[in-house]
């Protein structure tokens, strides 16, 4: 299988929601995704952690397969976010960002990594995004996270990284936000002019769809009886979305069978994120779960074709 | 088939979008309904209309095969409602409503209408739903719709209507203030509690989520190219939902397989009214068209299995 090369920010994160509080737990986006994709296929870790970074939190992620050679320990503190979600549980608000050694960061890919067919380049300013690209000779499939930050002070860096720039994960605000136009489809055809030629739109609640040339693909989320924190949702979809896509083959990587199951794994594994805080669920997930969620979400989403003598002419007349 | 009987508003509404502007153009709850619903079945409109509405909109209904002897004719002006859509084309704003010969409304059901087995008890005040419910005494099916209005100001009415309710429709805002509960999957539960079995929760362009026991369905919106006017598309849902229903035998009506279905074919219903002001598109819609893009949203909905071997714990060893 193929393994995933994985850049993004490792930080110590302080959520409060509704259910609960917790200070300095495991976050970050190249910490969800590697987390998550760890469940499928081999991750390459760039990263930078402080001083401070708890060790088992390395080991731990040792410990799922994920190679940590270019997660570097800088002086210094981690980076730390701190945010509160309300009632709906949707949008985080930001109470504090600390970037700390996160500010210095310059992503430098071990000669190990360099054979990495598949890149993710997690929500990291667009010029690191871009210098990575290059440093990434042998990637094939350039997949990219952004936020509402760098598409309104960094468009331009950001417009000449999504170039480059073969898949975007995107929220339903970031897409309209960068494209100009609030009606999604719309906003998803604008930005696959400006460079990746599939576009996974993530709504949340609501689930996520996917643009690829005109193939289009809608997936619910699953409905979880109740949500608990959904920090590093969006991160462990794109894990568990390129997971999938490393376990095909170069050929059938990008066929829409392939990129429809991706977003429904995706999904799952956001999910299961949602449950608790931080990776508490992610820990103790297992693969049987995963599988048996999957299930189920297939078994939420099929309808059955109408009867053929629905909607004929002759059922006109009759009712006429 | 199985007629449906439908009680409502039917109205002259204006409508201003960021596309144009229509005045007095027909619209109201029950007509909505109705023309939906008569590409499936025969429905039996019970409603109130003023000297001003015109009579061709009553043969329009009469050459849908839609029976027109509960509309009464009374003097003064018909129902009117003013709104605006913002870009979002999302909720509207009511700019003026007047209720004219809708405020004496007093919903009697001709004779020829007291078989029907299906009852839809359009979006008006809860009492007089409730008189309806009373007078429909063959009806074994009993589907409603309600709104924010009714929801804060006749809670007391309401929740004694829901009551002999079987279906109810609401949008995501609509459950979550009946129900007090923000989590879509709470609030579902909570309606379920106060008396209908089955619950559909109309989420816009995100689609719908239906809810019947412990059975969950999720169907995105078909995602059209553009929106054009959303007014009535709540009420088309539900006469595509119901004509659906109406073409099942009673013992399977509601069965998963059917309610599917229906939630599949009154959410490509809906995309169709969205796509012109008033009844302009249902005007030219075909059977052909209902039944092209029902199986689109089949195509556009539908992941296969996973591989086997993706999840088994003898992929964990391999990528460790």
């Amino acid at each position: 299988m193929t393994s995933v090369l994985a850049v993004g920010s490792m930080a110590l994160d302080s959520v409060e929601t509704p259910f609960g509080k917790r200070d300095d737990v495991l976050g970050g986006s190249a910490a969800y995704f590697a987390t998550a994709a760890s469940f499928l296929t081999e991750t390459r870790l760039v990263a930078v952690v402080g001083a401070d970074y708890p060790e088992e939190a390395l080991n731990f992620l040792r410990d799922r397969g994920v190679k940590v050679e270019g997660v570097t320990r800088a002086a210094g503190p981690t980076f730390r976010w701190r945010g509160r979600y309300g009632f709906d549980l949707n949008d985080a608000k930001t109470l504090e960002t600390q970037l700390n050694v996160f500010a210095n960061f310059e992503p430098v890919l071990p000669k190990s990594y360099l054979d990495s067919e598949i890149l993710f380049l997690g929500n990291i300013h667009p010029q690191l995004q871009s210098r990575v690209l290059k440093q990434a000779t042998h990637a094939r499939l350039i997949a990219a996270d952004t936020m509402n930050l760098w598409i309104s002070t960094e468009r331009a860096a950001l417009l000449n990284t999504l170039k480059g720039v073969h898949l975007l994960f995107v929220n339903d605000g970031e897409a309209r936000q960068l494209s100009g136009e609030h009606h999604i489809v719309k906003a998803a055809r604008a930005i696959q002019s400006m460079g990746p030629h599939t576009v996974v739109i993530k709504r949340g609640e609501y689930g996520a769809m996917l643009f690829q040339g005109d193939h289009v693909f809608a997936a619910p989320a699953f409905p979880l009886p109740a949500l608990f924190d959904p920090t590093g949702a969006g991160d462990s979809f794109a894990g568990g979305f390129l997971g999938r896509l490393a376990r095909a083959d170069a050929k059938s990587r990008l066929d829409a069978r392939t990129l429809r199951q991706a977003v429904a794994l995706g999904g799952v594994m956001a999910s299961f994120t949602c449950e608790a805080f931080s990776f508490d669920r992610l820990r103790t997930l297992t693969r049987q779960e995963l599988a048996h969620r999957y299930g189920e979400l297939q078994r939420l989403t099929v309808f059955e074709d109408l009867p053929s003598e629905l909607l004929t002419d002759s059922a006109q007349k009759a009712s006429a």
